[in-house]
């Protein structure tokens, strides 16, 4: 058991334990770490790869992705930031406008936090939001189809190459990722089980077959590069056969690819592969 | 105008501006960063200064502080911890269970959280607490006695202590701050504005001063060592002279120092010290 696991085990909750966030009354808490060398290094932005406003704006994102993976709408976020000493006024502007194009983009308030010096760049923000009808991961039932949204690869590709010295393009997901909002807020009431596909697809599915101790049937073999791709934030779920048709017009008017690649079905699955998150 | 304050006024809605936590339908939310080299020093650990369970326990405090200063009482707690690679199971046990204890001690639920790997042990704690009855720092009165309670002055001094390279006393509120829950809960309908002592009584009574737009006649000269000492988490209020004697009751009766010291008057105070927090 990884260090991350050990921990979560030793301290949570099990009533609230395995999903993107903890749903409670109507609310869903849920909060991320976005740290430098962590998630993104220094260098990146010095490099003009990725701006202050850039990073502020995805440590915002992938929070407001365990929302809508639990078919909840952000309204409040907490944020709290360590700044180095270093950064000028300029450089807080900049992160703080990232924070509110956050905020107005997906409509919630930023009510507070906490702010202080620090060597490095530390962003942690917990987000609350709303939802009549949560879904969680325990919910895949057996014979039921396993989709995720969108193309997987691109984000593993470009910390690479990121991580190899070059630089990526402007557009990368791994820059600014694709958060499915609308398609799935819509299509939601058709869905058995979902989570945002953040560690890799392979890992995720993991964690999903646990919480809904079930194991899966592929229809055709996934490849690495596509199954070990971590932060991508598309959305992995589940669905009975007979939503199928409705999910699959839903993602048409919103424009979005649908990857339909296995079947829920008893036993369990493993992925072979760990973490490929870049550590210090 | 430092960097802290540059940043929350770059971010902050000022409608939840200024408070230790934000209140929304009955809900208290509040954050707070315990890191390392800002709050404590890793040295401390290793000389078994202060125990990982200490730090782990004093970082909830510090953010349950803000609860009941608002007389609010926390419901659920999600934690951000970034934690060393070097860490140990047995290190991880510590922490956590420093967590669980201020989780009993204080009747709330530990719902999620986030856990990286860092180069240094970095908390952020989000609280969600509940209460029916708010107070604020805006509502300082013309006329109203201020009051603080216990002794300041031990934190800053055995802080001092600390990074001088010596030792402390276990018993030392700076290690184990003395939260005033009880008879903040019972005192609260007399009182007419709050905040915890978290910056040193001078700088947040200039923050007492901002929210209510009100000045201060002191009663005797406050000492530098008592008025410059942070992290005391002592309750800073006001109330009205004719709630003073029950509020006096309320304190005896739990065995703590009340200390009038002021009469709020038309207006500002202004600190001539800045934060004692020592930096990277």
């Amino acid at each position: 058991m990884n260090k991350e696991d050990f921990f979560i085990k030793q301290i949570s909750n099990s009533k609230y334990n395995g999903d993107d966030g903890a749903f409670i009354n109507g609310y869903v808490y849920s909060m991320d770490a976005f740290f430098e060398n962590v998630h993104f290094k220094k260098e990146w932005v010095d490099k003009k790869i990725i701006s202050l406003k850039q990073i502020a704006y995805k440590s915002m994102l992938v929070n407001i992705s365990d929302a809508i993976a639990m078919n909840a709408k952000p309204k409040y976020a907490l944020i709290s930031i360590a700044i180095p000493k270093s950064y000028t006024n300029e450089n807080l502007k900049e992160l703080s406008s990232g924070f509110k194009k956050a905020a107005r983009d997906f409509n919630f308030e930023i009510i507070g936090g906490d702010t202080i010096e620090n060597s490095k760049l530390d962003i942690s923000i917990t987000i609350v939001s709303k939802t009549k009808n949560p879904i969680f991961r325990n919910g895949v039932k057996e014979g039921d189809y396993l989709c995720y949204t969108g193309k997987l690869g691109e984000s593993k590709r470009d910390l690479e190459t990121l991580l190899s010295g070059k630089k990526i393009k402007k557009s990368s997901k791994f820059i600014k990722p694709t958060l499915r909002a609308d398609f799935f807020y819509e299509a939601a009431k058709y869905i058995n089980a979902a989570m945002d596909i953040s560690d890799g697809l392979f890992l995720d599915l993991e964690k999903l077959s646990n919480s809904s101790n079930i194991g899966f049937e592929f229809f055709k073999e996934i490849k690495e590069e596509v199954g070990i791709s971590g932060e991508e934030y598309e959305i992995l779920f589940s669905c009975n056969q007979k939503n199928l048709k409705k999910i699959e017009n839903i993602a048409k008017k919103y424009e979005i690819k649908l990857n339909i690649f296995a079947k829920a079905a008893r036993g369990s699955y493993k992925s072979s592969f760990s973490n490929h998150h870049f550590k210090d």
